[in-house]
């Protein structure tokens, strides 16, 4: 990570990375048009789902299928419900009674732009959707049904990582950074972790090749949060396009308020040695998810 | 139907419909305790899940499966994930922003018992688990992407039949009644087809058998939304175990304030006789969905 220690290398690094972007968003667009509903719940769903997002772990997905030797275009399917589900978690996250946050992506959050009933009603779709998307468009049935598994599982670990962090039920005897720990393994790294293993799925990856992108995976999800942590603390709102200085403020347990900025960042660099060293057995095949990484080590919104 | 008129006579006939309950409900309590989750997250989904329920979705898995010769008991998995689904979507549609409803199923609403954002985060999770379940209990692959496809396109058509009933977007080329049928169709009958569907599926339905479980299911569930809306009228609050009158407070377009009283109880009727005939080539087999039928023509809450 030492060559990468400025804002232009991290732009530079994320206008590379942004590949497969369009096509990711074509795919998207073209299951919510073909998927009879009610207008104005398209409307809400197009509204969260195709905003300017970071489109990050669909770009995972499609980058760990081509690290294993897979075609890329093939995994937008399972890529698509991905970004499906993390829309989803932030949709409801963002609610009054969760969250409660007016801006998200830049711009204002569903329930601010439509109303709360429409809100949850679209999360619960996008969450829907995701599933029978992947059945009805992956074949054969035990591919599907491997997706399935990786993605439910992190689906679920997901929202009880949500648990852990918005209601959390304090147990002394456990460690602060213990607790924070199993907070972020469950609320950010499960589903990146998953992104990962469901693209390499896609691109028939061996059981040798499949622990080494999980490998990469846990440690890019845990670096996520520490330095999603660390920008909350750092950055203004405008800078992140979402309110910031909001951990603080909720009292919720992050890395700088258990370890410190200065520790924190060493975590950074720690997980971001474990994920490039995991990719070492792919050789040039794993350029772009180890520029990711290296794009995920520096961001700044 | 003639034959069943009288409260004496449904009772007789849930008594002997409950068979599957405890079967149901003791995989319900097993997969519960085996899946791993936050100790709040687990009591809030047993606190909505395992309360008075009628399981009726669960039973219509059941007997559907049985109708078609197969074994009730192999398809217990399903039967829990459809009714995790139904649950779900009642512990979403009670919350303040959507219905506001302090009641269901004779106790307090989810987010009355605790709070509204575990109410939304257990709901979630419910939809998340069910499908997690199928996954991790169905095989072979091609029998649990069957079943798949079937509980995800229900499940979202009953979210747009949601969107529809509570942000309606009135079309005023489209008659009243056929706004009410539309809704209907997704928000209830989608859900209760589903189940017979998946029932059969998992009894090994020939193409016929399944066409013959699909008309039954269709008719059963737009009966059991007429019957709703007509016990909203006419039954009390404490005899529903949940709020009565409230469709005229919210002014819901329902089978009574489009067609009358009259006209709807021969809706009833007439969907029973459509229910009954889809059934004449199962013989006995199908004796249980028939009893199912007529029960669910007459209940009373």
């Amino acid at each position: 990570m030492s060559a990468i220690t400025d804002q232009l290398a991290s732009d530079a690094h994320l206008a590379e990375l942004k590949g497969p972007v369009a096509s990711i968003e074509a795919y998207m667009g073209r299951f919510l048009d073909q998927r009879p509903m009610a207008a104005n719940l398209r409307e809400a769903i197009c509204y969260s789902l195709l905003g300017q997002g970071k489109r990050l772990r669909p770009i995972l997905v499609i980058r760990a299928c081509e690290a294993v030797g897979g075609i890329g275009d093939k995994a937008l399917g399972p890529a698509t419900a991905i970004e499906m589900v993390h829309c989803f978690s932030l949709v409801h996250d963002d609610l009054p009674a969760m969250d409660d946050d007016d801006l998200r992506r830049g711009q204002a959050t569903l329930h601010v732009h439509t109303n709360e009933a429409m809100a949850i009603l679209a999360g619960d779709a996008m969450l829907g959707l995701a599933f029978e998307l992947i059945v009805a468009n992956v074949e054969p049935a035990s591919k599907a049904t491997g997706l399935l598994r990786e993605l439910s599982t992190a689906t679920n670990d997901m929202i009880i990582g949500q648990v852990y962090d918005t209601l959390p039920q304090v147990d002394d005897r456990i460690e602060p950074i213990d607790r924070l720990r199993a907070v972020h393994r469950h609320k950010t790294s499960a589903l990146i972790r998953c992104a990962c293993r469901m693209g390499a799925m896609c691109g028939g990856a061996s059981d040798d090749q499949l622990a080494a992108i999980t490998t990469y995976g846990e440690a890019i999800g845990l670096m996520f949060q520490v330095v999603d942590d660390l920008l909350d603390v750092t950055r203004s709102t405008e800078q992140l396009g979402k309110a910031s200085h909001k951990d603080a403020k909720q009292g919720k347990l992050t890395y700088p308020s258990v370890l410190g900025i200065e520790s924190s960042r060493r975590e950074v660099q720690r997980l971001h040695g474990q994920a490039v060293e995991a990719l070492q057995v792919f050789g040039e095949a794993a350029r772009p998810l180890a520029d990711l990484g290296d794009y995920m080590a520096v961001r700044t919104r």
